[in-house]
């Protein structure tokens, strides 16, 4: 049997990647000019599938990148002159959060999860950054949380981090301001590439504070966006990633997206079931509301590699926990997870005694 | 006939990139977690075999970031606190100083190809950016002038671009204290990979800056050098690229680099005679000395259309003047280009009236 990898990323790939890879080769697209009609195609049919998929408004705009990283270092430099204020729940958010300190930006972090922070100590600030899905931890953000904060904080930018979370954990694009993911999780696409999108109000943000501060080269705000209008990046970008997210997102078009929602649902409840049925696990997060449906994350008895290598013997591959942490492991489901793998998994975690 | 690219990049892929794909699916290398044994060894191994293929000495170090124009961003983040002097002879290392200047740094900039500038005004600065290959123009440095640069600026950072010259186009590494390509011209593969090397005194440069400059987040040169030491990026990389470069390595130390750069001269010989005997062509770059081997240039008398259509129709893909130029085609002698396709370019070329 083949290997089946529920790493939270790099994960598996999306059953078609192979295919849209042979495809990829076979019509020369790593070979074509990334300055040629035929590359501006692929970008522009790959931005309207974005679009259409995940319901993008006609008033945010979408580039690439290289990473999640890449973007949250971007959005300091681009949106943010003086402050921002992070709401943190793991080891990502932290990172956007030590990002803007690197950037001598007077960054404020607001810890939450088990315990929540004070809501009255939320004020409007020039961006406040949240996670949809923190993929360290396995804590998703409700998306009623994001519209209440968008609500309270009216003159702020609000930037919502996905890299985990789209397009299996759904939530109202007009509450935030700008968002990003990489495709290398829900997407089940080889790394290599960030998704960028923001609204009219970050490209006057962007405009606002371009004169009093280094927004950046070829990675500005401003030369993404011009390039983005026609259908290009400022350098040789990563051509074969966005070729292979074009074809995926037809794969996903056709599936629906709703349905996708659908079966990460339902996989995410035998994942914690299972859990929930074992002497030797135990949810992490235990709080329905806020438990991860993308990343399920179990504290173990035993040592995490019990059951990572006992998993290994039968070709499924979990991840441990985040860092050096080795009392728990971590399960990604992604739209690449079948309903069938899934159930294969949790036969094995409940064998496992 | 299937299409062969003589585009300048992205260009023809090397002869073995769909098997080495097919190998990393089938091994599932690009599910693999970036933080696991398996892709540390990748990384180590590409790292090995760039030595060995370059010959990269041990003071020497290599990391991985996205584009070429991400290292010329990052080299004036880390390596540049108040001001560099840039040689100039086209659009690419124009960018560069370019790059320099958005940074506010007093960046200095000296003409030079048919007219030479003046050697007495080229003084010491904190780095002097050179380019290997103009792919822009098909102008080459000689490594004569290299080291003749070196040895006039002993208290500078001397910076090689090296992205259409390597390892096509030899130099002594000694001569320089950083050099850095991308891999989708001479190493034919997909784009979406820059390597970056980097010497000791870089790495002091850097440290003795840190504190007066922002140096960067995720890609400072510290936070990179510190991750490559062990074999790492710090967010999660390009691994389907890393994987392709160290296998596309293999194949080339295996044909020796001694070979390759014998290939390419006596391609680029045919190619630049074919111009010389042409009606409709004449060489751009007439000097011997600093007409390029890999990237060739020629103007054409009819609209560089005229040559571009006609070959297109017999599956030959040459590419058109940098930027709005119609006058002009450049032609690529990679390594992944036969002396076959080259013979039968050329054949062809001769054959347009």
């Amino acid at each position: 049997m083949k290997k089946i990898f529920f790493t939270p990323g790099p994960s598996q790939l999306f059953f078609s990647v192979p295919d849209h890879l042979k495809e990829g080769i076979n019509n020369d697209i790593f070979s074509i000019s990334h300055r040629s009609k035929k590359f501006k195609k692929i970008y522009e049919s790959c931005i309207t599938k974005l679009r259409t998929f995940l319901e993008i408004p006609e008033n945010y705009n979408i580039c690439f990148l290289s990473s999640a990283n890449e973007i949250w270092e971007r959005i300091i430099h681009n949106l943010v002159l003086e402050s921002s204020t992070h709401l943190v729940n793991g080891a990502f958010s932290k990172k956007f959060y030590d990002f803007a300190k690197m950037n001598k930006i007077d960054a404020k972090e607001f810890f939450y999860d088990r315990v929540e922070y004070n809501e009255d100590d939320l004020v409007d600030d020039e961006l406040v950054a949240l996670t949809l899905n923190e993929t360290s931890r396995g804590i998703m953000c409700d998306s009623d949380k994001i519209s209440s904060i968008r609500n309270k904080l009216k003159n702020s930018l609000v930037a919502l981090d996905c890299v985990s979370g789209l397009p299996s954990i759904p939530f109202n694009i007009s509450d935030v301001d700008t968002f990003y993911f990489s495709v290398q999780k829900c997407f089940g696409l080889p790394s290599g590439l960030g998704v960028w999108v923001y609204n009219e109000k970050c490209l006057e943000k962007n405009k606002s504070i371009s004169d009093k501060k280094i927004t950046g080269t070829y990675h500005s705000l401003k030369t993404l966006h011009n390039k983005t209008l026609n259908f290009q990046t400022p350098e040789t970008p990563n051509v074969l990633a966005i070729f292979l997210l074009s074809r995926v997102l037809d794969d996903m078009i056709r599936i629906g997206k709703d349905r996708i929602i659908r079966e990460t649902n339902y996989k995410s409840s035998l994942l914690y079931n299972t859990i929930k049925q074992s002497d030797l696990l135990k949810e992490y997060i235990e709080n329905k509301s806020i438990q991860s449906k993308t990343v399920i994350v179990a504290d173990t008895e035993k040592d995490s590699d019990y059951f990572i290598e006992n998993l290994r013997r039968k070709n499924l591959i979990i991840g441990k926990g985040y860092g050096s942490i080795n009392n728990q492991i971590r399960i990604a489901n992604f739209p690449s997870h079948s309903k069938e793998s899934i159930e294969l998994l949790c036969d094995e975690l409940t064998k496992l005694q």
